[in-house]
């Protein structure tokens, strides 16, 4: 029997990566910012968004790519979902600081701009920006054919929050409830594993799917012009990223209201982003996660598993596997948060909860355990 | 005799990437968030820096990469300075707009990650950050073997301004008088053409460089380990963009409390990037742009010019020539800002006026004229 893939013969190198990173911050030192003034760092755990003091609010940024799931929209010049990807790598780990995303710049590397291609790209970030509720406030295109042999798509977004009302994971405990929202996909991560999948199958990305695409609380964006014809593998790698701006902004702006819950009652939210499940470990330094009741997987995740004979805790530490976003919540109003998120998006139910078993993360599977990010 | 070179022999077709850019914004709708709200866009001229609502402030976000100038610091495997002019290219656009910048993130894409290599960004962005005086608020690291084949590095600046207090260019008037801050060399535009030249000729960045570097107002950053060594043509062609917050940011907040002169009296700002000094027609729609009395020529540029048998024009719409900003001030104030600037910055000068004599700049060498950016 063949080796089973993994991410790391895929070509991706996490220990490199994360060595490579290590360094660069090693480098820095402390901000020049004084506390209490425009600009200085705040520390929060996580750091899915970095965070600064702005008056009575903490401005949030993040930055971050598609990445190599361009190279399925480049071999298939299908440009109308990557914008929004974009958008929604950089605005969900917004959310997770519980900061509402205002405005994003994009930024375009290209061997040589077409203004077809830069036509479907504006396309998507207009798109993007309905759905992420932001202005677009820049964007920068840059030729670069002695670095770029290809289109690379990356962007920054800015957020804010009220000071005291960030989500920062430091009141989760034992007993918390999690909530998981359906993801749309693969969204934008695992995409050199989906790549050497298909590499080494018998299909191409213009194949005709081998299974049914549907999948609750998801719906496959068509390429222009198939939408009456059967979908393809190249349609459903590229479905964009679900972008939770809606519902999450509209969860922590009624919460603020303190109605039937409040603010306190948000203890913390994960974007499942690569890494997978191993993510709600960025959350909180000693406390356990467990997903006892995981949403629906999506077609495409158990097709490529069974494919590519990929380990089943290979799949969860690469793969989203149907969780887009997490979200914890005190016990007592984990229904009433839950009841009110399943009247705005479809498929959100309880999956689990905060444990104090040690820094890990199980799951309903057996094997499916994460002790570090 | 051979044609002379210029900027889209050398490769890039400004053009395209001009027709690509409408393209992408054609394409864009108007912004979700409503006037008065966070986030809301803000219309300035010029278009350096993107301005957003936020309370009683206005935020302003720029993005840029540093573009093909890390194609020579590839060669050389010297990154002491791309951080700086990274940084350099983002915050000179915001203080365009009259914005103090506080925070920046990084993203950076290779095709392989490499620990010593990002120490060395992770160096040049912390200098960059004191310079600049803003807090890193986060990054990325991209590994896209199969889109980049060496190292691009952008980044995404924020900065804030009062409202009400933004420098828009919108009060400019015929006899305001220009004054100019020294650039340290070549900053990170026009590098195409820097590349293309060496290119054809008969030296290399390792040659030391066959003139005297010698140049007021700058000091050349010397690559680790060659302090005491002959200066050579990379480390010249690789010294960082200034960084101008200071003494810009310092000259805007001397301005807001009314002594000698109030903000009224600056009247615009023009960062003198990719164009040369045909960015200064984004400022206004119809003033008239002279500049009597240019900055020294830094010695690199002339020498290139020179070899490579570029026409004056043309070095003029490629480079910056010796002037990194040009402040455009009320009359009777220039003498008092200039002298204000002078004591915090040595070589700047007044270099010229605001005409009423058609949309166009002109120059004390006849034929540095440009009609359009």
């Amino acid at each position: 029997m063949a080796k089973p893939m993994d991410y790391a013969s895929a070509g991706v190198d996490i220990d490199l990566e994360g060595s490579a990173v290590a360094s660069l911050i090693a480098s820095l030192g402390r901000s020049v910012r004084p506390a209490g003034t425009p600009g200085a760092p705040v520390d929060l755990p996580g750091g899915f968004g970095g965070l600064i003091e702005f008056g009575d609010s903490l401005l949030a940024l993040a930055t971050d790519g598609v990445g190599s799931k361009l190279q399925i929209a480049s071999l298939l010049n299908q440009w109308g979902g990557v914008g929004i990807d974009c958008m929604a790598m950089n605005v969900n780990d917004l959310l997770c600081v519980g900061a509402e995303p205002i405005a994003f710049v994009d930024y375009v590397a290209v061997p040589k701009p077409d203004p077809a291609t830069h036509a479907a790209l504006g396309a998507s970030l207009a798109e993007a920006c309905r759905l992420a509720r932001v202005t677009l406030a820049g964007g920068e295109t840059a030729s670069l054919p002695g670095i770029v042999t290809e289109l690379d798509l990356s962007g920054t977004a800015l957020g804010y929050v009220k000071k005291g009302e960030a989500i920062t994971g430091e009141n989760l405990q034992a007993g918390d409830v999690l909530i998981g929202l359906p993801s749309s996909g693969i969204h934008s991560n695992g995409y050199s594993l989906v790549r050497r999948i298909i590499e080494h199958s018998n299909f191409d990305y213009t194949s005709e799917a081998p299974f049914d695409a549907d999948s609750l609380g998801r719906e496959i964006l068509r390429f222009v012009g198939r939408e009456n014809q059967k979908i393809t593998l190249g349609e459903i790698f590229l479905n964009p990223t679900r972008i939770y701006c809606d519902p999450v902004v509209d969860l922590i702006h009624h919460a603020q209201k303190n109605n039937d819950f409040s603010i306190d009652d948000l203890r913390a939210i994960c974007h499942v982003t690569g890494g997978g499940l191993s993510n709600l470990l960025r959350l909180h330094d000693n406390l356990g996660w467990h997903i006892s009741d995981p949403l629906p997987v999506h077609p495409e995740f158990s097709w490529l598993q069974e494919i590519g004979g990929v380990e089943t805790r290979e799949m969860y530490r690469t793969f989203n596997m149907g969780i887009g976003i997490i979200i914890a919540v005190s016990a007592d109003k984990a229904e009433a948060i839950c009841s009110w998120l399943q009247e705005k998006m479809a498929g959100v139910e309880i999956i689990g909860n905060v444990l104090e078993n040690g820094h890990k993360v199980t799951h309903a599977i057996a094997g499916v355990e994460f002790t570090h990010y």
